[in-house]
């Protein structure tokens, strides 16, 4: 149970704080808050949940069979009742400070750049976590590694896609409005490419390296 | 005796820290002054005093019984006093400097998110502060998930109530003029209703854990 | 292979980086953008290959006898592809995504405070890694030196060269257009000499700490 | 010799940091700059000087009994020689690439929250390092934790008195133009103020905690 509350309670805050820093009068500073906010939830939830807060990082570690069955489809809900949970907040928060509320628009954004970036961010949020995980790696490491990737490719990516990198938190964005249902697709193919491919890639790397030694 | 100077310096440069960097011609970075400065002293405080710079942190440890009734009083008082002489310095420097000093207006923010957003910001400073301690994590841990953690919802919830959090750091701000008194109640009841639900949901999480085990 | 492999994604994610946080909306946060991405980074290769990503590291690390001769080709080939597909999808995303793309103009900048700034951030970059080859770092603290070091001087030396302080990264600039083939030379001896000092001066450094002890 | 060299290296670097960053296009970001490059100079000079970089930092420390009076004067002159060059260096560059320099005025700013604001900052920046050493604390710890005092009250103090907190630093800012030899005494006689009080405050504080274990 209380691995599936840290998984609700983390992709909550991620989703939330995604939302509220991308519409408030500091926009520009919303991936600081969304690395800034992931190196704190991964800290609190490594030990005890893993700390995935993104459906395709527990994809890729079933696929690497670091995580049981039944538990994947317990944290995929929890996840997803997070987000949900953020989105409507975020509504009600907005609406009442009459925040303007940026839409990411597919019209002004090409698709395929939009799959590319969603592909390549979620390759990397991936790859960093399930190096963690097949070295060990201590909470506070994994949650500076983690953080730092998605801030920097969330500024890189930005324009492109949002730089969502995580299905849940896209639901939580379509909620509140701020990216379209009509998108859904798109940022469930590329991130679960991305972490299908970083899993396997990163597996090849690891595996290499132990032969070695 | 040195656990409240402690306190009090700490509370005092957090409280000076937050006012100034709000008041200043770069206020767009004041969530990531905070954060850091949050950073530097918990690493300071940590050891000696358990680094709470925030009344309901200190509440949510007496609850969880991880501190003592007379430590608590003295606690509270030292950070209050820290943060009145921060607020008073704050109006010296800010008048002579002839900054201009935003006011978070109530008439326009209402109230409900107001309430809603220190709620949601303090249960999570608390609980990261109830998981370090409860794991005995070590000061770099702690203060670096701290930090980001209040640097991010210090983003995202800064157009609902300034996002403060604390209710010593808000009674710098009433003095500094720049938030009312009349508000104070808000500014008491949100974050002592999050920093309570903190330390239940988090204690309910740590209990079950240490059960499996 | 692996270590081939971790040094052509690296070097491919941090071109990317660069390139795209400096042609985005956001373009102000494109230091912050490479310091975060490197500490991702960093952690990531640090035990595998080293996490060099830049050829006159690779450079600095064979001058000290920390890499082997065959090694040290192969890398510099995995950085420059890595630099290279960077530079090519950076071309497809931009262009779709009609973001403007900022040129580096060598006639508005002097050359010789351009080499200048290449020379002195490659030093401090390569002597970061250098130190914490010779007095075997951890991962976590050789990253996080890094990236804070080429995220400040990233900001110090924006308006001279670009700050680019890698010549692999320089291709990819150049392939995506933001920097101009003319100044490859610039691009390469700034920083071989940058590199050359540090590994020199920090031997010096080690070497005299080491016979103290 | 190496210990001097180290502080030539780390004061140059710290100096031109906050000047390039300053009199670059993108100057809201100072703070980052002065922040970082601290983290990644600390980190290297930790174990071979104490990384010390400040000439009060070093006050403090021989005041304590942590630094003998022959390095005390050679740490000086080497951290003055680096910020000498800095200034000079910065000069050059800066003239070369058409910045603006932007000049800390003391006829707009008034002269005693100047003095309070370099007073306050040095006592958190030396409060820092006295910690750090009486605890024995290692170098990852020491630096992220300096580092961050500094961005903070960087961006806190930045309009009071340029937030410099350090008068090698103040004395590159001047051969640069940014600051005015007039002003050299508040930029000595704050921070040595605070240097010396936050090695007493400190002092006792730890000291008392001593005496109850």
């Amino acid at each position: 149970m209380h691995k599936y509350l840290t998984e609700f309670i983390g992709t909550f805050f991620l989703s939330l704080t995604a939302i509220l820093a991308t519409t408030g009068n500091y926009s520009a500073m919303a991936p600081l808050a969304v690395g800034a906010i992931l190196i704190g939830l991964t800290g609190i939830g490594w030990e005890i949940s893993g700390a995935h807060y993104n459906p395709v990082v527990s994809l890729a570690l079933l696929i690497r069979g670091k995580m049981e069955r039944t538990d994947f489809l317990y944290y995929i809900l929890a996840q997803v009742f997070g987000a949900i949970l953020a989105g409507t907040i975020a509504v009600f928060l907005t609406e009442s400070s009459l925040s303007s509320i940026p839409e990411i628009d597919p019209r002004q954004n090409a698709l395929l750049p939009a799959i590319i970036a969603e592909f390549l961010g979620t390759f990397a949020w991936t790859m960093v976590v399930v190096h963690a995980v097949l070295n060990k790696s201590n909470a506070t490491r994994s949650s500076i590694m983690l953080g730092m990737v998605v801030l920097a490719l969330g500024i890189a990516f930005r324009d492109m896609s949002g730089a969502i990198f995580n299905p849940a938190v896209a639901v939580a964005y379509m909620i509140a409005g701020m990216a379209f249902w009509n998108d859904l697709l798109l940022y469930l193919i590329g991130p679960m490419l991305g972490a299908g491919a970083a899993a396997s890639v990163f597996y090849l790397m690891d595996k290499a390296r132990e032969e070695e030694i």
